[in-house]
């Protein structure tokens, strides 16, 4: 169960208000690399944990997350503060309000709007947050690699936003969020390499004849070589007639019908023929204006 | 610029058609960790890629996860050639149709009634596919990192289908894919890891006071210690006070404003204050049917 | 700032997995009614709220319903656990395996596949979570009306929930989470109506002369009259020529264009009109099948 | 069935053309609390209810509303109708075009480039209408409660609008479109209370122990008291042990599994085990940089 | 301005109520090709259309459309009517509900636990309605084909539901509807074809050098030849090294850099290169158990 | 399967970087009418295809427009490379990069801050892209006519992009990029017209009495007679009681219940009926601050 102090995990000090910048911040909010997603993909997997000891680190983690939510949001709520009052006490000349508005710039007229001031959970352009940003599916060895990546994509957005802000108190607040995503990467790191062994992920083998193959499928000038293709670590594939159905078989798919399903299909065949050897008038010809075909005469 | 072969990469093989299983297929055409979305990944990293090296793989690779999703198309269209026309032709009797559909289970109706029976791009349960699967980002360092979890968790979903199938030259083809799955996450790996320094991934550092602290925000039976929180890599905090307001500060969030802001904000908060001492008659009491509030005289 | 506990709010006893219950039971987790949909609507509303007293009600009810998420999400990962292990380890012969994945009902073949078992921020029939559900809007005497509505809705879905259950642990936490959203709707009811007045929500208020008439626009057998609609309350309009140009007008659009906006407006008009007094032969026409124009001669 | 009038419910005059404000005005139409999600919000329930009252009057209002979308998609039309001919027409030097177009704001580029001027499904930020928008459930007493809440939202959309606008035609028409909303707003109430009881909604009633609780899981600087949480009106719990578990139990889950069921858990918990007794090396130690990790020997 | 009159355009006769059959038929209620994408396409045209013909015609259908959106929702609702009061008042067993539920089949579930058994706005398959349905530009002669489109695909629907329903009312119903698809299809070539030329659409020529010319792109084992790329219409490319760079330059992409633009782009190549010359120690090689690698010593 | 080759079908010359020009070029890149629709539309209908002509049709132009993807995303990119490397490596003062991101215009922050200046699948304005984009049902009817219009929406967009740029080397690619829409169209013209009869789509034949009735269901002024609704063409119905009930019947819903069915309604009916004759008190009265029965005594 859950409880909640009043206090922030990291003080938020805003110099001025700012709606263009409350808005960018959002992309830490309600974005896909944001702290609702990253609070969210932790409980989840929490949920269905059995391992007591990955458990309790979701756990850990994913209340954390919820407590930078609150602080992300509480700084979008900080920059819009000034500008929330007016629109609702409709306290200036109309033209200047709209004025205002525009002047802020960026998407922040949805937020102003449409939310109030208030931290929408949207990402900066004001697309709504889904459940799609969430790639969970239950087994450690996969959901752990999503959680690193996940860590560090928010690592970076935070980094772009710290690169945009001058404010001293934002930016030491997103300091501290982009610093925690750093170690919450080593747990996760920790927790992957704790499972032994962990690759490939999941239980069954590949094939081994596919296994260390490096299908070279984009050719032609700006072809490259390295560790990731390297002969050393990968057989390397260049023949385009050796990709092609590397089973040995035809590449030509196939399926058994009984004998009701092939005539209707033939039916449905015949039905919808497009005849390869008529040359017929269409729509196209009719409306391109070269002839009198246009009018029914 | 793409050339196509109409031979697959792998050849289809299907025992007898079978919507239901062509409707679970679907997850890997459409779904989150489909081929789709493995495809997209990795073209739309590709074209903001101007290291050659990571380029060419990219390129490779998503053109290969493109003859991926024909494939695992085809056999979404194999299990459902049987159907197909019945629906069209109107090749049944009505109730027989009905029941038919209704017997071949899952969600395989949304398949054939609205998508004919052709493959369509949403999962398993019809939610059409969206870019939101997608997490690029624009940073190698995270971005490969993601590549390497999208590969790990396509395997697993692989894995899963062939534990459904018996159909053998399904299983087949499915454990192709499921392989090179496996290929493409070592070749990223390998990418990441010939980049140095890769983590933390970016440029900024974190703040050293919080790089490597364990706030353990989720207390009671259940906690754990394990080498993702251990005292050898982490600073282990649990008291939770020290939890509040990290940065020493108050933990309350500050923002300067001008007078006329003040002046407004007050304005507002007068006009919708909530009075703390009423104790006001509501809705709820109107309706609860408990007096005669609820009628007017 | 969150802190957790790893005992639920309320003790969750399920007597035997049950993967479809399971599904129905997402529509209060990542359903439009569920419980991330009412944590997440208090919780931004808390967070740009300055009302000292609304704000901390919204936080300690957003903390609650955060642990309801807790309760049903737990609900559902006991539900699956059964067969959680069962696709994981490829544990039974394929064709049993899916056997046993159809028979299990609705949409849990998502669950199932795709999330391996665990709660997912999905509905009952796989929609994903998205922000579209949360209508706050920054203004309390609106917000307070949504979030007396949105407890009531919850109400409902867990009595249909409850309704369909006969498990005697389900049935009691779900009586627990149901009552919870009664008392919520409650303590939300007194701080509408501790604001006065709250009724015409907002600031301005509405045209009088057009604040208390109601449109007869539906007419017809059926046509009734209630207090919703009733002279004592109402100015009742039924004739349909008084319903159009209410303010008298023409009903007609107008705009001033300057010169070359009209020069460019006929320019276009001009290219793109449809000539009212031709016939044209049209695409229907060449492919009815009725007459030689489908072939060019 | 529905019947059309080609005059509007309120003549539109338009003072100039403004592409930036037609897109603000999109909120109403396209946008969560606009006109489309009224009508069909009525619309559907009408559809479903077997109350003759309230079927007519949600037949009334969806009709109207309905109307509304018309005047304001209207609004927006008339505002575009300058710039919609030059994009089409090519009537300006293309630099010029760019310039006129970045200049007009906010994301009026989409409804220009994407829509042609036209009036889209959109909210003011291009965000696609979704019936995720639409909470109708099929119970009147909690969904009159959201009808009432919804057009308390849309009168304060309406009237943020107005605050921004100071062409006069457009000012009319936005007052009526909000005043509409508060007499909407004074059916659904009636509606509502004329059916007695209506609280709690629906038909069970709630578990008498916990349906006058308030639970102050917020705590800390900020607690406050009011009739929300009242000793009055409810048993106020602010002892954190005495949150867990309310139901007097250990708060920890349970499920009843059979003997393949455990075997299987057991067996996918031994292979995903992470050890907490390891310290492994990790992706992060191979990445930082730190030693010679990084290049395999 | 609409009006509404409570006889619907169409008498709905159901025979029985059958949940999975209402199911279906939201396929055209909240579906893609349903009437409140078809209205709703035509409706917001019609807002934006300036030629007095289109916009009557298109007013005239759009109204249409609403109605037959009655029509189909009245046709849910009979269907489920049954259904509904079950599930409200719990007037069944637990247990029997439950398996009722199930065996009502398809995703009725959703229906009817979160929409009451009222027609919702999603597709058969619960996936909500979304704007990006709608598929107008504000250009006659792209929007008038898509309508001609949107009206074949509606009755192939409907011929698909009529085809899977014995129900004499319900085919009786879907009969009308899908006879007024055809209907308005031909209304809409008379409308385009009306328009002289409408092709190519649009204002501006394409280049004469590539608008007959048609790429092989796709070779191997079932090219073919027809009139959609016959000699006589079309300039046949085969030779693939004529489809790279058909303006006949380079095929590489180019782009203007100022100095510092240049510089900060060689800075993040380098602190983001993958040394193609090394072969690192990866996560995988971590995680793969081959070696001692997993544990740091 | 698919090859790709690293030169671009048509050669990329960027004068200069321009973020906001790249951000408008999104809408044909990941927007609705843009190329990965496009080419997914293409390629779901060739797979699910097994008329020979129209699946080697269908494969060509769905590989030529994943080359025009990459196309336009290779544009996307050149615009931004001067942008990139700026948010990544901190290159300039923080103040001067908010100006320098805001100043851009348009949407272009998202591509910046959260991208990182790389193409994303999402159209101008944010949106990200979805299945819902394309219309594919399986029947060659109604998908040729549907291609058809699609190349005709994205012929335009090409224009619109084209008269906003002044760029030469975007201008010609972008021409290049519009004449094959116009190309592609007249393929799929011929394709269509191939296969007669085409009209009506599908199979079923309307009913003749409904199949050419024109309902004039929008009147007053403005009413405009044409070929789409001419005496010469059509039935055309103005006299509003003749829409009504086309069938002859009632108009009135009908539908059989048994006992237990019609007991559970009226029971449900009695539970939730508003009462027609009361005149109750609300929350809007309780609110609306004219009377003392805000408070209650």
């Amino acid at each position: 169960m859950f409880a909640h102090n009043k206090r922030l995990q990291y003080t938020v000090r805003v110099a001025e208000c700012n709606p263009a910048l409350a808005n960018l911040m959002l992309e830490q909010f309600g974005g896909p690399q944001g702290e609702l997603a990253a609070a969210m993909r932790y409980f989840t997997q929490a949920l269905a944990e059995d391992d007591p000891g990955r458990k309790d680190m979701l756990l850990d983690i994913a209340t954390e997350e919820l407590s930078h939510l609150e602080v992300i949001g509480t700084i979008v709520g900080m920059l819009n503060k000034g500008a929330k009052g007016k629109l609702a006490e409709g306290a200036e000349e109309q033209a200047q309000a709209f004025r205002e508005l525009q002047g802020a710039g960026n998407d922040s007229h949805v937020t102003q709007v449409l939310y109030g001031g208030g931290p929408a959970l949207t990402n900066s352009g004001g697309q709504l947050w889904t459940a799609g940003y969430i790639d969970s599916i239950g087994e450690p060895t996969a959901d752990l690699r999503s959680n690193i990546a996940a860590e560090a994509r928010a690592k970076i957005i935070y980094e772009r936003l710290i690169n945009l802000t001058a404010d001293p108190g934002v930016r030491d607040a997103l300091g501290f969020l982009m610093t925690r995503e750093i170690s919450h990467q080593q747990s996760f790191e920790k927790a992957l390499y704790a499972i032994q062994p962990n690759f490939p992920p999941g239980k069954l083998p590949g094939k081994p004849e596919f296994a260390n193959v490096y299908v070279n499928t984009s050719q032609g000038e700006g072809d490259m070589r390295g560790p990731w293709n390297s002969d050393e670590n990968f057989q390397f594939l260049s023949d385009r007639e050796k990709f092609l159905a590397m089973d040995g078989g035809s590449g030509m798919p196939e399926v058994s019908l009984d004998k009701q399903q092939q005539a209707t299909l033939m039916q449905m065949a015949k039905r919808t023929r497009s005849d390869p050897s008529s040359n017929p008038e269409t729509g196209a010809d009719l409306g391109s204006g070269t002839g009198p075909q246009g009018t029914r005469h």
